[in-house]
């Protein structure tokens, strides 16, 4: 492996979604970029979801990333809210696959274990472990930290990844 | 009004999404298309997204409806199912509002009343209604009969609706 492979995590939310990118080479991971993409909650429905997809291609079209990982959703006890997660997690799931980007889904207690050590690290930890690891990021949001961990344990599982997904 | 206001309904889901467009000009109604747009279980989520969002987009670049409608999700009790059609409907919104066209939301006993006549109206009496309001439809899926359902009701109360949005 010569060139390194440059992954995008996602965390989703209507709110704000979390998005973060790391270049992996080797066992080596550096600290690209970070952020969180917002929709305006005045806004229908429909153009929230447009606002997301529109920020998340720009990022796409920015940074040019090679893979994508977005962590398997949490699903909530109240449906109206699990909906809502579903319609951004749609919209991150479409954006890298539109793009031509296959996108590796990483159960919430995976990322944890290859971030923490441990599957049930709460979001202070993540956001601890992901600034040691990626120490160039500086401060970063939870939300965005979230999307570095997700990142960063695809870059640990990818050659797996690879095969199930080939 | 002297120039018909073509309209897109869509019942969203993962594996088949229903969609119809009917011609509104004054108080008549004219059918124009319908289908069913399907991704493939086999594939991966990101990929399936894709599929329902490329197919849509289609349709609308064919039809080029001025607005469109989706009825309200009925939240499941099995919150997998609920993620599910979230994702699926978040792409359903997206498409429309990706193509510049308002989509209006309707809660779906309003749209069964609209049809119907009353708001616990089952698929068959919604189908068997649709083929009555649209008699050159011909014989329509269940999908994509519920899909026209809904356009049929926001033709209805589209007045309402254009107030409510601006």
């Amino acid at each position: 492996m010569t060139k390194a492979v440059r992954i995008l995590g996602l965390d989703p939310g209507l709110r704000n979604t979390g998005w973060g990118i790391v270049d992996s080479l080797g066992n080596r991971l550096t600290h690209v970029a970070h952020g969180v993409v917002h929709s305006d909650a005045k806004d229908e429905l429909a153009q929230r979801l447009s606002q997301l997809y529109q920020a998340l291609l720009k990022v796409i079209d920015l940074y040019t990333p090679h893979e994508a990982a977005v962590e398997e959703t949490f699903v909530n006890k109240n449906p109206a809210s699990t909906l809502k997660l579903g319609m951004a997690r749609g919209i991150v799931l479409l954006a890298p696959a539109q793009a031509g980007i296959l996108v590796g889904e990483y159960a919430a207690n995976r990322v944890k274990k290859s971030i923490v050590g441990v599957g049930h690290a709460d979001k202070n930890q993540v956001a601890l472990m992901v600034q040691r690891l990626l120490p160039t990021s500086g401060v970063v949001s939870a939300d965005a930290a979230d999307a570095l961990a997700v990142a960063i344990c695809h870059a640990h599982y990818r050659g797996i990844q690879a095969l199930s997904l080939s």
